[in-house]
């Protein structure tokens, strides 16, 4: 006889947790529990196979499986005493689905079964609680007519709220016994009225009934619609679980409380929890009475308590992981009602898999595992003190750009902010911030625009600062002369002026008014070392490089370990105060000659700039970049110009003032050289910036810049050599599509570093020339490529726009929708996309390797520090992966994983 | 013994036609017409071999070589009965380079070799021209000082200079024979000085010399870039050849002409030349002399012309193809000095293709394969009569954006061409044009623009229209407001006023500064129907569609042969002066009740255009793809708003009524609106708009759009089948990057359809719904996205643009250096980049067909007019490619050309 039902409790089960096919998620769950001796409340569960049955039946299982689930359902009697309709002493159980994949809240549920008109007082004299007894009977009317009887529930709504407005009561709890009484007879008459039949009275109809309604749940819209988006295969089926209710409001030897195995903020091994004693579970966590610290319940229930401690224990030794468990003591008896891996912060994350791994509960490998590499995050920024948080309005949420909680005062402008952080934090809040900003971006705590997305220039720059930083919050409307911004919060406008205290958290997007408290973290802990040490064992020869600018960053990022540098945009260098006007003077130069001359002023300031970061990396790889941007991004923008323009013949001597301030022109001269900046401006204007006039293209039309900065990066690495310091230049030509460009240019830098050194006496100073791929074509011609350059960065950011289509900045404005209609699976900006930029990557490695086999491969777009694309990167044979500073714990955590779980790779990155 | 040279000449060769490799490309041709018979000067070629073993043996060649060469020059004076340094009779040779593979102008040559101090008397007296003879001499002297000895050629031109300016004269040909004898010496003192030798006397000293001289010249430094440029391997060496100089000046027995054997202007069957008697070739072409009508020839020299005429005769026949010669006299005896087919115009390349294969000469293929599909251009276009042109001034070159030539008086506003066309041709002259300019632009028999692409608004719309375009012709700087342009010619300022005459070929895209005269052209001639019904016959069931998007470009592009309509751009729809408004309330529309009754007013109009189309296309099927551009081209430029909202507080009356109209608000609301209008217009401003809101992105966040388009195709399609045509749509969805992305959009079109046939009793009518393919990640999951999609359709203007990451409107801004360095071997923008691009298409086709083997494949892009490309299109296995309506001719012989030379292709389109 094949078998259809499994019944579980008592310290066993015909099924276990193995069989999740058979039984579902929660079935095996149940019987996995069972079996190891938890008292969980005794049941069986209807296996996968009936619904399928079911289905191909005309809905309705055969006489042989009714059989079979009788004889499960008089077992379960048996082991807990009750009977279902039984009219003194009733048994309720509750009916679930269930299905081989976790499809949260698509499928039904009825709780309370085997509730009628006797044996509610049945219940409601063995609990003393006839309140209680009939509000579980109203509910399961409800819940059984809506999900059996199709009964729509507004209806019932109505009946229910009718009655509390003729009460005169505003909460549910407010509700008598009597008005309950009221309420079920409402019920019945509506079921009555609707299904032209009674309520059903017999208890065992009512298990049939909901068996079937939870079997037929399988293909509720909502439910179709998920397994279609999941992938989950329409066949499979759902379980049905059938478990006997318990009570934990039975009187004083009852009781009901949940807990963890250890501090789910700390990690600190203590056991930890609360209870209530003759109460509900929902009663803990609605918060009506002041649940007590679980250590009490050993004074009033020290055997129930005992055996919960023990358990629980053997629980978290069964699962081998920090158990979120909730308990029901009906009558002095205890039920673990579930058990599941418990949420923790970051910071207790590291602390239990490093004790566990100590503790010898688990691996080196699992505890490296154990710990999501995003909670690092949290390690290594500040975070809010959550209650002091609560005290807050949040007015506004954006897109999380940069991690880390933070306080501070607002202030507009970059100047402002340098001002004021002299007398305290400041959060630096601007419509999108340029590199003009950058002095007021590093004072300020925080950052907060009102538009751009993850990788705007905020967002960019903010990560690579390790600041907090919130980008895209559309709803705050931004005044910079009135220093001040506007949001809309519950229909009132709030206005935040210079100086208020706002609070926001990068992390989760949000920004407060008020001044909330931040924790520090501590990213020394020993814990964090330790598992740090570990991930490296696992890593091999994949390595962690960072994205750093300036020689700060360097030294940042070689404490949080990074071996090397994996990008180095020499434009930022630039951007500077002292430097934007010989930048600009280079760009104006109308020939060869004034641009040589404008070069000259800036060689001596890059040189310097790269001796520092020589001199942080001591003996590591340092990857250039030569200029990337487009020289309008130098330049002031076209739109202001346009405007000041149209101002300029009614200007007073303030607006003058200031807009001489702003371009650098006497204001005496602005009438005269305000028309040809702009003028030059328009020359350099560009449609679509990102796919324009930049990267080595820049390069070919101006070879003396790439030649200025080839002399910079060679002038500055044989000065360094000469003091005993291991230098080792990479210089990558950006954006190249084709053999062509990146011979062009390698020929320049050949030739001044063959010069440089030679003068220097440092000819054997190894050094590599290669480029990033970052437009489809290169990918597509990657092989020819690869004859000229000598490593490969795939630059991501831009691959992911140009292979999609696909402008960062601009798909804020719909990415909503996006996402909503699912168009891709994850935010590509945000995490690889391996569909498609994946293919991508793929075939530029597998063409690069053909004609270069030793090809040094890496990654330097700001995927390199999202765990999914670290994971990628590892799988598809990269050397390395690059990213912020902030973010390599979390890169070499997520490498190390990707090493245990996935493929050996490691043959191709040695080949 | 191995052969090492080749003789040539008299009836007979040692080598042939067929031994480019051995003998080069020069040599070879020279072997080959002797062969046949033709008296070309004899001589002999020295072979490719003895070039690579001259620089293995130290940069000599060995004995038995020239124990050969000496022989073979011993054969040759016996044939031409002079003798190599004889002083009564002196023989004189040339010594030319030659490779296998063309190199023009990259390796040396000597003329006039075998004169020294005695030869030159002996040449004087027997040609009776002094002069002639002391030139021949200097120049002698001055290419063999450069090539063989390496002297400066600044340093002969210093001392020729000098001698002139102490002559007084102005023309070289002023010079006199004691001139040019004092030159002579002053030249051999050079030598002298800088060889620290004389200048070598012994002629059979200057053939060794020389020979080897050319051989040397195989690594110029210009002739090793044009190779590597060019990919001809470094290994394959040049040939030498040594050939008799025949002269035409020696008397009145002499002369010496050029021409052809058909007329290279119409094509007509007729002997076609002109010569001069007691001439050198140079002077024919100098026009010192007036040239005489060849028939003139026959009185003269009757036997000479009769020859000239057999051998022509029989020069046609033996290459089969029309032929451009070189003649020259001497004392009687003809001699044939070049040979080679003849350059043509598209007239005549038609008419003697077409009258060749009739007569016999070729086959129907060859007649085919005969017109180069670009020249079709002047049978569809106007041409400018030359020697009208050739009175004006050329004021500016931009970018051919359109063929054709045009002449009209300038207007700078679409307004003004309007008025101004009904008294007379216009050509619009604006810095670029927008969907505004339109109708300017229908009227215009010419548009120029100051900036812009070949994918420019301008372009674009003026190859659908047929009318010749020039765009990006940056020198030129437009006033719009001024109603002129000015532009520098030879450092002089030239100013052009509304009103004044230009003339403009869009062809050659130069702007010429008055009134030109212009031939139409005969596109319905017999010769070019018949080319056109042979090319149908080769193409097969690859089809040619056109870019269509309203009634009357439906109806041209089916004059022209088009087979369907590839690609109908509804936007342009939109752009009409009476539909913008509505256009603009739907962006407008803050809501989707709203933006939908916005809608409601655009779905007849869109109904009625679909309607035109359909009928005009009867049997044929239409592509329509659904809304493409963003949204803010079609609102006002946010710059323009932000200038207009800058001056407004000053605004007097006239300014505040020209904002009025611009902007449809009245007077008096503008201080309240236009910041409104702004704002939204920021709202939807976008960084790199080509990546942006728009496509099937557009139609996901705004489905009421997709929507409306969908009713107004099929009530269209609908009404149009009740007549009785047979009506195909194919809806096209475009931008798509994802198969989610092309089943959301799916799902609204095929809806509508079914309600909307149903409605109409049309159940049965056939359509398809299809993807444009136009960024990189559609083509990487083109096996998912052709399970919803019907059809492809590369859009190769954006996955150009994506793959390449390279804007076409900004690539203007530094082509001229990516061309300099070649970076990419054609215009990606003008013909399709097949290394990278292609490879995109390519691997589109194979996933695509992997899903649905019968999937219709085209390409509407900007290259589906482009032959190289059509030919790319016929061998990937497309169905067919689609291009404005004046270039299907071109496309319909591309296509035929491709199936006749490629490879058999046709079982990939009908798998």
């Amino acid at each position: 006889m094949k078998t259809y039902v499994y019944s579980f409790g008592g310290g066993t089960a015909d099924g276990d947790g193995t069989m999740k096919a058979v039984l579902g998620g929660k079935g095996s769950g149940l019987a996995e529990m069972s079996k190891a001796g938890v008292p969980v409340p005794p049941g069986f569960t209807i296996s996968t196979e009936v619904c399928n049955i079911f289905f191909q039946n005309g809905n309705k299982v055969t006489p042989e499986i009714d059989q079979q689930m009788f004889a499960a359902l008089a077992k379960l009697e048996g082991q807990i005493g009750k009977k279902l309709g039984d009219a003194e002493n009733p048994l309720l159980v509750s009916v679930r689905s269930g299905a081989k994949f976790s499809m949260p809240g698509m499928m039904n549920t009825i709780l309370n079964l085997g509730l009628n008109d006797k044996t509610v007082e049945g219940l409601a004299k063995r609990s003393g609680n006839p309140r209680f007894a009939y509000d579980s009977y109203r509910r399961f009317i409800q819940m059984f007519g809506e999900v059996a009887l199709n009964i729509d529930m507004e209806k019932f709504d109505h009946i229910f709220d009718t009655r509390k407005h003729k009460a005169k009561t505003k909460l549910d709890t407010d509700l008598t016994a009597a008005d309950l009484k009221a309420i079920i007879d409402d019920y019945k008459k509506l079921v009555q009225k609707e299904t032209k039949k009674p309520f059903p009275q017999d208890a065992r109809e009512q298990l049939t009934m909901s068996r079937d309604a939870v079997f037929r749940s399988w293909w509720n819209p909502k439910a179709a619609y998920y397994r279609k988006m999941e992938k989950i295969p329409d066949d499979i089926g759902t379980a049905a679980s059938v478990q006997a209710m318990v009570f934990g409001n039975t009187g004083d030897t009852s009781a009901t409380g949940v807990g963890f195995t250890r501090d789910p903020a700390t990690g600190e091994k203590l056991f930890y929890g609360e209870f209530l004693v003759n109460a509900q579970g929902e009663d803990v966590v609605a918060g009506i009475r002041t649940p007590q610290a679980i250590s009490e319940l050993e004074k009033i229930m020290p055997a129930a308590y005992a055996q919960l401690r023990e358990i629980t224990a053997s629980l978290e030794k069964h699962y081998r992981d920090m158990q979120d468990f909730e308990f029901t003591i009906e009558e002095g008896k205890l039920y673990m009602l579930q058990t599941r891996n418990g949420k923790r912060t970051g910071q207790a994350a590291v602390r239990v898999a490093v004790e566990m791994k100590e503790e010898g509960l688990i691996s080196k490998e699992e505890a490296v595992l154990r710990v999501a590499p995003q909670q690092l995050d949290q390690l290594l920024h500040p975070v809010f003190d959550e209650p002091s948080l609560k005290k807050l309005v949040n007015i506004a949420t954006g897109i999380d750009a940069s991690p880390g909680a933070a306080v501070g005062r607002a202030a507009f402008t970059a100047e402002d902010a340098v001002e004021m952080s002299s007398s305290g934090p400041v959060i630096l809040v601007r419509k999108e911030t340029t590199p003009d900003d950058i002095h007021g971006m590093d004072v300020a705590k925080g950052i907060l625009t009102a538009v751009g997305g993850k990788s705007s220039h905020a967002a960019v720059v903010a990560r690579g600062m390790g600041r907090p930083c919130i980008v895209g919050a559309g709803a705050i409307a931004i005044d910079e002369r009135g220093k001040k911004f506007t949001v809309t919060v519950n229909k009132k406008t709030v206005v935040v002026k210079e100086g208020d205290w706002i609070s926001m958290d990068g992390t989760t997007a949000k920004v407060y008014l008020g001044k909330a408290v931040t924790r520090d973290p501590d990213p020394t802990s020993s814990y964090f070392g330790k598992l740090m040490t570990w991930s490296d064992e696992f890593r091999g020869s994949f390595g962690v490089r960072a994205n750093a600018d300036i020689p700060r960053d360097a030294k940042v990022a070689r404490l949080f370990g990074a071996e090397g540098i994996g990008l180095c945009r020499t434009e930022h260098m630039f951007f500077a105060e002292d430097r934007i006007p010989f930048m600009q003077a280079m760009i104006l130069a109308r020939d060869v000659k004034s641009r040589t001359k404008a070069l000259q002023k800036l060689l001596p300031m890059q040189r310097k700039d790269f001796i520092g970061l020589f001199q942080a990396m001591d003996g590591l790889p340092v990857v250039i970049r030569t200029l990337d941007p487009p020289l309008h991004e130098f330049l002031p923008k076209r739109e202001d110009l346009m405007v000041d323009l149209a101002r300029l013949p009614h200007a007073g001597k303030p607006m003058k003032k200031e807009m001489s301030e702003k371009y650098r022109i006497k204001p005496g001269d602005l009438k005269k050289q305000l028309p040809e900046l702009l003028k030059r401006v328009e020359e350099l204007h560009e449609f679509n910036p990102m796919l324009g006039h930049r990267g080595c293209r820049l390069g070919i039309t101006y070879p003396e810049i790439t030649e200025m900065q080839a002399r910079a990066i060679f002038e500055a690495a044989a000065h360094v050599a000469k003091k005993g310091i291991k230098v080792i230049p990479e210089v990558m030509i950006p954006l190249a599509g084709s053999v062509r460009e990146v011979e062009h240019q390698k020929e320049i830098i050949v030739r001044v570093a063959k010069e440089v050194l030679a003068k220097a006496g440092q000819e054997k100073l190894h050094y590599l020339v290669g480029t990033m791929i970052e437009i489809p074509r290169a990918v597509l011609v990657a092989d020819e490529i690869a004859k000229e350059a000598e490593f490969f960065s795939f630059g991501t950011n831009d691959l992911t726009q140009t292979t999609m289509g696909l402008s960062r900045d601009d798909y804020t404005k719909f990415s909503g929708e996006y996402e909503t209609v699912k168009v891709f699976k994850a935010d590509p900006f945000a995490s690889i996309d391996q569909e498609g930029v994946g293919k991508m990557i793929k075939m530029g490695i597998e063409l690069g390797r053909k004609t270069r086999p030793d090809l040094e491969i890496g990654i330097c777009g700001e995927h390199g520090g999202d765990p999914a694309s670290v994971e990628f990167c590892y799988r598809v044979g990269m050397n390395y992966v690059s990213c912020s500073p902030y973010r390599i714990p979390i890169a070499r955590l997520a490498a190390a994983q990707a090493a245990i779980s996935g493929d050996k790779t490691e043959s191709m990155r040695t080949a």
